[in-house]
């Protein structure tokens, strides 16, 4: 009987500091051994010139969401993780959105129900709307407690945002339970006013969205929020940063000392605000917020990558169908900007994105590739050490990636029920040929294998990224309700 | 007949700019000579070894303000006017305070009546506590129209403070009909959770008034207003900016362009966070907002005001009388810090303990002097150059100070109302001698001269530091609700 | 008789701090008095519509310097100063260079003759370019308590550069004896290298001097000097600073509160390097040092304008003639760029420039350039109250000035003795009228009307811009040689 | 047979990235496998409860210098990487200093010879004094062929230092040739300068040394050197970052992009200048350049290890015995300190107190503590893979690490031959239990095992990390000597 169930061989094994050559020895669901010539396995892929690295981790996406406006998402959980895992990512975390007057639970009930036909591991951000009394101080609680510990705010939206003093009792709730909060950082006010006054003004094209939600209104928001949290003492990570004046505020968080990352999307990468204004509605397909922005804002993410401000990259993937009118043309194919479903889709294409503008083209390396994929985001939500690199005792995700293969995006070759691509045409270079989840080999030869099910829930226990720093701009610890010690 | 109704020989005339020694001619209200030796007036004041400055404008006092919470104020605008003349200051700017379910002109009727008793020369800052439409769209722009070109807006207070789209109402407003928006930056909700805690904490003393609005919470404040103001595009003054990192969020703004000012007050240059700290209810004398800080901040205002981040230095003069059921002691001498009135009298001690802590320890010269007493804020407000400097044709407003004179300031020798003043014991050197305003002389050897009722409302038209600077996030300019030509 | 001899009447007079509408008398060569309606002078200027200012200041010009190269500037004292007094400028500050083997004295004695032809006032700065021990400990003292209380220090140019060291001593004698030092800022043995290699690569066009001397080398020259300024306490102005970096560290040093202050020059506003590349040798007419910079620096100088870092706009006039042997045709006109005299003539056009700039684009007011182009400089090198403003017992230095005339510059309305000037053909608004210096009209109608030697030597005595600040990096003081009293 | 010629059991080993509890089997010199239980190996060590780590890299060490002022240090290459071992350091790098009148291979082949005694792995930073053509044209480019990848230049100390022009050549040659420049950077005029002023001012105890070498002179350097690595487009690391100040100019330096890094020493994160004020010659044993610092900047450190502006912590190894003419009282028992030998031991004690005062103490986790350690010299030096990380097929140099092990440091239980520790009492927690170097057992139970000579030399080939940018401040190359095809 053979040591192991399956060896990935010969190939070149990426983790977040290490480049090595080896096999991989795999066993059930676990990775085993890390040897120089490990012996033959049940199963065998052969890595000779490919790179093997730890399956991606996307911590920020849109699948199947319930919505109460009409609108309902191209991709449900087996679609949606099917292309996760065809683009090389074998963990999601996506979201269960509480509605204003809901409780956490009852959506979570029904997402979780959605989400059991996934083929990749997945967690939830559970996103809290209305933190009442009773939602902050018992439900979420227990919630925490049953391993979701991360929580997502809005600070724009209708009716999603939440207010300065809601955001309070959200971090004490998030501190004292053990939780980091995620947030969509956007002055909603300032959008709103901005929005009247383009509408009214008739400026009501896709392009008009980047005039509604200019980066100072991400900003302003990005600044208030990491004050509030450093009120409170609780970590946070800020989500889809899109420019250099939001990524700037991260930077001066970091260099104070506080616990505040930075996360970035694909998108704002490799879109700029001109693709909004392509001829008639395309413009929508690009309509995500934060908006897309300039190109020297794009070329600033670099700098902010470069230094660790922006430390995770991921899809925000969510996937309204373009000629669809449950999709972007929910209010018809010439609503204004603003009434049209917010968010690009790119769960599938997130790596490839990453590693042609970052590997390829020179700007970062094999391991900060790594990192940005996977390994700071199973950091940061809790999945470390079982998600995120390639060691002894690991989940054996793992994807074998060709560095040199070139690749032309289209819609046709994507493994989403999406009807379009904001890539398409684009030509890449690097690319997934295998992904394993947990020893099972799930898309190969461009076709996904898994069923959909087979992915699990990742309850997540307290971890250290969580602790609070115990500092606070008075002697007083307002969560614990007390005077420090001094 | 003499030439001149006064001449103030021989002193050394002080401006923002200059430092000469001449004679000041005076006829009627006006200054209309400066000259080496000038012909003898039918006044004179002998102003040898001495220093002749313009006349103090103090653009930030509250006298006799209407409240519905029970509160009265211990001045008047007989007493607080007389206080400001024997201080030094010639011109003051108060409040007229809109009620949440009242107009601004209702108010503005009774402030104007209540002031009919005043000193000084005087305008009015409106504040805007209720931006509704008919407010913003019909009343306010008549009052700026009839010479009231400064509104003030508070970001905390109950029920006074407003939120982020109303800011952006008021904004637009001063923007479009030709006002400067002055600002108290604190943060409301971060303020109230942090009291609510504090209190349920049995933490009621005065001293925990600082704690309740830290620094975060102001600088929170200030970066928001700034961005809102950015959006679109209204010059702003940032009030009683009280320590480092509030005033470095103004350098920000003015490093890259803004039409935005820094206020600072004097009690931020000489008390502490300890002054909150002293025995029993003693405290609450030093309770005033922003909280008064650290010494580290203290120190740190000088370089800002060096580099003309802060450029205007004010009382905020708030005569709550402390041994009074209508002052202090309103909610009673135990009241937690949260319910006792906030402000600190100051309109008379401003000038010497600028002329102290500034000119006599060396951190400033005398022009700076000027500037920050009376020059900028005349500037700024639309008063220049009627009032705020000595030149030709300028009002007769003028100070003669003795630069030398060491004083030990206790309430017993100031003309205010109120029973206390918080620098009680404190030696300054440098004091006033002789006030003159339009050509009348309102104090001299201690005692003020002037009538009640002398003193006359001054009405402002539209002046270069209102005008927007033209940039805006977008190509569009939400105020005129178009496309800029590009 | 006439009470007045001069009388400036009915227009509006312009300090650092005021515009006031005001005649303006004379008697002899002060101005005595400043009058709603002065009686008749002896003579008298219609400024009606017109501007009154004070007379230029211009703290930065060669004029006739002794050279050893066979270089020879085109103007004298003659011509220099009589071009400046058509510019509005009526005193000049000029160099007394020591020659390497020579002493600082020998080389002001003919300096001090050839001054004798002068128009304007004037003084001079005392390069210093080999600070032997006679010449620190003995020679310089005498000279500044002579009266020439500033020194200029180069940090490139063969041989008259001068390393740390030398830096150094000339820092603690200015200290010790009480002088301002001005500083050239750049990196020679970094312009050395570059020079070669560029002119190994057969580079030696006009415009590879701006590839020899990028800012990276003024920035750190920049910030070097400023160090050793700081370990030695004694305050020292950067001369023309020609972009963003350079300016950002002169910033630095202010915002930490150090006595160290930026001039930029006219030709940095308006010049950029495109120029260097005009065809054949006629590049060679804009090589300046520090080379003149991309647009983006140029646009950049009015930020740092703004918050006060550079606060003096001078000329550097240099007055070598283009199609001149002895001038920049000096090595031929084929040179290489290394070879080329540096500078450019502008005495004549910097108001003017720094006028339509400034206040005609409406980046500046009308103070601001008053206190640009004089009040400062008069401030900074011991001349005010002197010169730089118009007030009571100031010498009558006084432009009436045409905000509103157009003049296309060319050469041939300018009175200097040069060949050519870098804005041939440049179209300003605003420009100068009447040139009065101490109580003479010296220019009216385009002519220049003084006679060469009516300027005088302008001794400065100490002053408090030369007073150190106490501060040491440890308690001790290098140049009093003992421990700081704790 | 056994698989594995050693196993490494039950520990937890830690990478740059990874935390991970599994054994290493080793073959040969070589890690061969991870696994989760491997096979039996003829030697085994039990890592149960402990750490299993890389062998650290100290890249910064003085050992058994070639010296001609007469002093001699302590140790030799026996003693000094004995207590490498001993304190779990693997591979140390030194130098091979050129002295100013002669060859850089003379000294090498003496250097070379002398480390014939090791213990550890070894290689050299060839130091650069005289950078004549001959030397930076023909010898030292053959030198790095032959695997010498990095210069080190002193901007101090005579006759060592070089001047700007001299750092411009061995930078050009660096890019040309391929290596990276370390740089001791603190401005020497300056040093110079203070010095001579305090020991004429009788100022000779060994607390002045930090008088004589203030913050101020640092920072100048590491500016300036930054400027010049710009200039040329060379990669290099600046050593012993000691405070704050200079700390900021690398982080500048990376926040604009550059190929700048930051190494600091463990004596900057516990001793303060307090120490240099010990009674008597005491404070001798303090002394070393740049000179330990205050409380804040000790603190300050933290947050630029914390974003990665310092990346790597040595030790800066100088071992001059205390009581020892040729050593710290090579000029007598009273010296002043500007005659002292300059430099502390701590090549044993290193990683002990980074552990203490970093991961002991929660200020970096575990995967920062081996970055900081060994992985980034590894990898900034060309060491890596084959040093600095645990994976298949990087050389068995490991650390057995009790984090939990409680010692007091006394100079007895160290290795070296040195007569004093600066840490002599010091109570740390964490320490080296056992150490293997190339699969060899050479520490363990307190005892060095190995035998002298039993290191080898580590030639290093070309690496990515001194691959230029391509970024010029202007189109033109200087190296390369040609524009850029633009």
């Amino acid at each position: 009987m053979a040591e192991y169930d399956l060896v990935v061989r010969g190939g070149t094994v990426v983790t977040a500091a290490d480049i090595t050559q080896c096999d991989v020895g795999v066993k059930g669901e676990r990775i085993v051994a890390l040897g120089a010539d490990l012996e033959r396995g049940a199963n065998e892929i052969d890595a000779k010139d490919l790179l093997v690295l730890p399956g991606g981790i996307d911590s920020h996406t849109h699948i199947d969401e319930p919505r109460k406006t009409g609108a309902v998402m191209a991709d449900d959980f087996a679609t949606g993780t099917a292309s996760a895992l065809a683009g090389g990512t074998t963990t999601t975390i996506s979201f269960s959105p509480q509605q204003k007057d809901g409780t956490v639970g009852e959506v979570l009930t029904e997402v979780e129900k959605r989400a059991k036909k996934a083929l990749t591991d997945y967690c939830f951000h559970l996103t809290i709307t209305d933190p009442s009394d009773r939602v902050i101080a018992e439900e979420v609680p227990k919630l925490i407690a049953a391993g979701h510990r991360s929580l997502k705010i809005y600070l724009t939206y209708d009716p999603t945002h939440i207010n300065d003093d809601e955001i309070l009792r959200v971090f004490a709730c998030a501190r004292k339970h053990g939780a980091l909060v995620v947030v969509h950082a956007e002055n909603h006010a300032a959008i709103m006013w901005q929005t009247e006054r383009l509408l009214a003004a008739g400026l009501t094209a896709p392009k008009y969205h980047a005039y509604a939600k200019p980066m100072i209104v991400e900003r302003e928001a990005t600044h208030r929020v990491i004050a509030l949290a450093e009120l409170v003492d609780v970590p946070i990570q800020i989500f889809h940063v899109s420019g250099a004046e939001a990524a700037e505020e991260v930077r001066r968080a970091r260099t104070r000392g506080l616990k505040v990352w930075g996360e970035t999307c694909a998108q704002y990468f490799v879109l700029t605000a001109a693709d909004l204004d392509r001829p008639g509605f395309e413009g929508a397909k690009f309509i995500c917020s934060p908006a897309i922005r300039s190109h020297e804002d794009r070329a600033a993410l670099w700098d902010y990558v470069a230094d660790g401000t922006l430390d995770v990259v991921t899809s925000d993937h969510a996937p309204w169908a373009f000629d669809d009118p449950k999709g972007k043309k929910l209010k018809g194919d010439d609503a204004p900007f603003s009434v049209v479903p917010n968010g690009v889709p790119g769960i599938e294409t997130r790596l490839p994105i990453l590693f042609h503008e970052g590997v390829t083209k020179g700007r970062i390396g094999l391991n900060q590739f790594v990192a940005l994929a996977a390994t700071n985001s199973a950091r940061l939500f809790g999945l470390y050490p079982k998600k995120g690199t390639i060691a002894i005792g690991a989940d054996a995700d793992i994807v074998v990636w060709d560095a040199g293969k070139r690749v032309t995006i289209t819609n046709d070759i994507l493994h989403s029920a999406m009807d379009y691509t904001p890539y398409e045409g684009m030509e890449v270079t690097g690319w997934p040929m295998v992904t394993v989840s947990r020893g099972e080999v799930v898309f190969e030869n461009g076709k996904v294998l898994g069923e959909p099910g087979r992915g699990r829930f990742l309850p997540r226990g307290p971890y250290d990224f969580i602790k609070p720093l115990g500092r606070f701009p008075t002697p007083f610890d307002p969560v614990a309700g007390k005077l420090l010690e001094e």
